[in-house]
């Protein structure tokens, strides 16, 4: 096909537009790839929407390829299945809610484990008719408290969502398996830089869990890998490894010391390595307890948590979040002190805590024959060699510590040092949390029901189209690789003369019969303003038709690399299909 | 492309669905097609979706064919450009609207008439650009009060609507005329029997507009056509034709009647003709005055409104309401006519709504110079010979009157019959009315702004898909039409010997290699279970491997007809590219 750039709806911009934080987002705009129209919804202008549609085609061939079927669900969904599940609730503010004429209450779907479920359900009864994974690629909706970056986190998306329902544990990994593949092969083809990193299961319950993050200095992920193997893990899904316990029998007795106007870490370390107790003291000798609130989905009651860590570690708020999940969380007010008298600002110590029935748990590295300096719940005294397992037992143990580079690889092997990045899929184990609640079962060989297992999978497909232009692009414009590039060549008529103009007409249609698509740039700008588009448009391959002409050539750039290379007219469709289907 | 029925997401259903009430909905419930989520909500199973990617095809093939450019909107809107228009208010309850986390109102856009003119007007800006079309094909909302028949009336459909801007009167009309060139050729095309009627424009604005209707005894839209011209119209654009006036100064004197126990018009033409007036008065002879109330959108206040039609005929509300659009309109209630003890049931004439401040309006048939029989304003009185134009003055036509098989078609050839559809397409004349509510102008050759003129035109695509099933099927199921089927072939295994497996895979593998889609019935239940199957799927061919093949035969069965052939192995390739391709 033939795109002529004269009637094509595309203004390219020269100003960066003001809300643009990334250079994908920056760029996708003046480039006149997408057009903002509310926050975090965009509208997808022609040269957008086609490498939107290359990048589903590419999703939907690699889910084909492992036998996922195609279907279609909705996105304005009954609040019914949603309040099974518990998710009407649970998703707190990021779900649009909205009423039908009639006041039924109804949602747009943030994912359809749900739905889909039912719809097994509905179709299938017998062990037979198992496995089965469905897939759909649909416009999903999140009320993101911050929408950013353009496209790469929308309040309206379309994402590829995936389901697959086995009958035991061992069909799900095999899905599961097959999902990896999938989207191994789907990120390698279409050229992302990426990696796989253990993540956790947020808001959809399960169990086994990856995230295959795009690698971008831009991304909202952070995580971390490991200096000495592959490991590599979200930050709220890092496990710190637990050292040995230790014997208690051989450790000094805790002694309360007055300890003055210590109520921070700094102060205590100060004061203690002044006061001639005959060692030495660090920030990680001090056991820091930390008082937060929680309450449940749909609760109204709060509740108070102690987390206990050590002194020279902050509570990461997004770990905290993601190991209460879905409970919220919050830091107490000067209210909650008040209403808590036995809190001592700056001297909480575990002994009160338990005294008045807080839940009281602590980092991993709080092991049993640890001995802590830590508040001994009265203003101006700490105690010293408190040892965990002998004069505390806390409730259990708790990932919130801030996980930092250079700390051991939850692996054994090496140390982790962070990057950054955007997260492109996720796998999850979901287990049977959606089979239970819609009683999803198959009749088994001896007529007894069986449980189904489920996995789900998604690929963040308008966000691919942003990551691939934050991955694929230098100061000048975009650059895309061929696979999801909105044509395969843009063709520049570089001059006014007529003769130019039909020797141009003539190669694109000669190509549009060798089955290439050709942007055509037949406006009458000056070949200096064509160029300059050409090339913050991006298609990989530029051809101008100039004056080489005259002598039978044309010229053939590389928009990657820069370089040219003139090429005879008479062998130019060849060359190019074979450049560009190579 | 080769699916096997064995792993396929498919369990047709031999019962008919509880809610189906029209065949297109028991057929594609019962074929496995779509399955209902919610009231007008219906998910897609892999052979819907199949049909339905399919009728998207050949809609886009044909915009892209009259130039028209596609880009993609957001679904969920933001409130303020529809606030502009008055939209958001006009709609009512059909618009799904929602909040988001920060309390801004949004919108499912059910059409885009404000997003494109904005989009537009952000990119173009002088007179060379124009003019121009856009379209998307796109996942649209509406409130219905009765969704209805499956996916014929759903309140989450698929529609293509597209949008034309020119610079002027001439270049709507010659993109109106594209429009109307390219829905015949779509309609023809898909095999839709259609009729092209005229239209009100309801709540969109606007002059000119036709809808598409394909025919079907099952529609909800009425439409009359001329027995003697092809003169077709939606009932509420049927405009009634005004008879001549006539001269008012040789009519008799209105004269004031007592007529005791008359309040409706049969026992008033009875008592009339017994009277011994000396003429014969027929229901046609008298003047029936119905009082509305009406309350324009976003008023609270409802205001009085007196419609005076020959008592021969009903007000149709369908049609009064159309022609008051965006008005509510309502009949009285007893609390109304308290309000306004003028208003004497049975009895009320011209006088005293005129005397009153009622506005009266009055069917196109009564002009000047007709004479009528009508209430007189006092219980048991009637006024014979008040003539129009002298004893009273309407202020203004309207059309409310119900429209009746027989009454002379508006285009003076023939009379009319009615007729029900249902709208598949539809295109406007929009004018200028979006365009000034944003100041969409063209920088002209002199420099001045040019107002642009726009146009809408829709497509019903999911729709489509239901009508086509309307259209095409018979009592044992679904009979595609070619271009939409959801495969070419359907290709049973009619026993269990491995030779015919055998035999049906390596024909599936060479069909599917020279290009075309089989569903190959490969599951392990009965010839006769597999056949009712694919009579209830059905795809136009059969192709059955069976006990024939030990002679070298295949048997191909046209779903439509229902012959069948025997065909040589050998040939059959060739044979069935030539019947499903030719």
């Amino acid at each position: 096909m033939i795109t002529r750039m004269s009637s094509l709806f595309l203004r390219t911009l020269r100003e960066d537009p003001a809300d643009a934080e990334v250079p994908s987002h920056r760029l996708l705009v003046r480039a006149g790839y997408v057009r903002r129209v509310a926050p975090g919804g965009y509208s997808w202008l022609p040269l957008g929407l086609r490498v939107l549609r290359n990048v589903e085609k590419v999703v939907r061939e690699e889910m084909n390829a492992i036998g996922a079927q195609e279907i279609q669900f909705p996105a304005l969904l009954p609040r019914e299945p949603y309040e099974v599940t518990g998710r009407w609730t649970e998703y707190g503010d990021g779900l649009f809610r909205l009423k039908d004429r009639k006041g039924a209450d109804y949602l747009l779907g943030p994912t359809h484990e749900e739905l889909f479920a039912l719809t097994v359900k509905g179709e299938y009864s017998s062990y037979k008719d198992y496995p089965v994974v469905l897939y759909q690629i649909q416009t999903k909706y999140r009320d993101e408290a911050r929408p950013r970056a353009g496209i790469l986190r929308g309040r309206e998306f379309v994402m590829k969502d995936s389901y697959s329902f086995d009958l035991d544990d061992e069909g799900l990994k095999r899905s599961y398996e097959l999902h990896r593949q999938a989207y191994t092969s789907l990120f390698d083809r279409l050229g992302v830089e990426y990696v796989i990193v253990a993540a956790t299961s947020g808001a959809m319950g399960g169990s086994a869990s990856e995230e295959f993050l795009a690698v971008a200095d831009t991304g909202e992920d952070t995580y971390v890998r490991s200096t000495e193997s592959d490991y590599a893990a979200n930050v709220e899904a890092v496990t710190t490894p637990a050292p040995p316990a230790q014997p208690v029998e051989d450790k000094p007795a805790a002694q309360v010391h007055l300890t003055p106007k210590t109520p921070t870490i700094e102060k205590l370390v100060t004061f203690l390595n002044e006061a001639g107790l005959g060692r030495t003291f660090t920030a990680a000798d001090t056991l820091k307890n930390v008082i937060v609130k929680t309450r449940q989905p749909g609760s109204k009651e709060w509740t108070l948590l102690a987390v206990g860590l050590p002194g020279d570690r902050e509570v990461d708020m997004k770990r905290l979040e993601a190991s209460l999940e879905p409970a919220e969380v919050e830091l107490l007010d000067e209210d909650d002190f008040k209403a808590n008298p036995f809190l001592i600002k700056g001297y909480i110590g575990p002994k009160s805590l338990q005294d008045n029935g807080i839940r009281y748990v602590v980092d991993p590295r709080i092991v049993t024959g640890t001995a802590w300096v830590t508040g001994a719940d009265e203003r101006d005294h700490h105690v010293v060699d408190l040892v965990a397992g002998r004069d505390f037992t806390p409730d259990g143990t708790i990932e919130a510590a801030e996980v930092r580079e250079g700390d051991e690889s939850p692996d054994g092997h090496g140390t982790l040092v962070a990057a950054r990045g955007i997260e492109i899929g996720h796998i999850f184990q979901l287990g049977r949390k959606y089979a239970d609640a819609f009683e999803l079962d198959a009749l088994g060989p001896d007529s007894k029901p069986i449980r189904i297992t489920m996995g789900s999978y998604g690929v963040g497909v308008s966000r691919l189209v942003g990551v691939l232009a934050e991955q694929n692009h230098d100061d000048i414009g975009l650059i895309w690789p061929r696979e999801i590039s909105p044509y395969d060549l843009h063709l520049v008529i570089a001059g006014k003369d007529d003769t130019l103009s039909a020797g141009a007409e003539k190669l694109a249609a000669e190509l549009d019969a060798a089955g290439l698509s050709v942007l055509l740039d037949d406006r009458k700008a000056s070949p200096g303003v064509k160029f300059k588009d050409a090339e913050l448009v991006g298609v990989p391959t530029i051809v101008v038709v100039g004056r080489g002409l005259a002598n039978g050539l044309v010229e053939v750039k590389d928009r990657r690399t820069g370089e040219r290379e003139e090429v005879a007219v008479d062998g130019v469709v060849e060359h190019l299909v074979k450049l560009t289907r190579g």
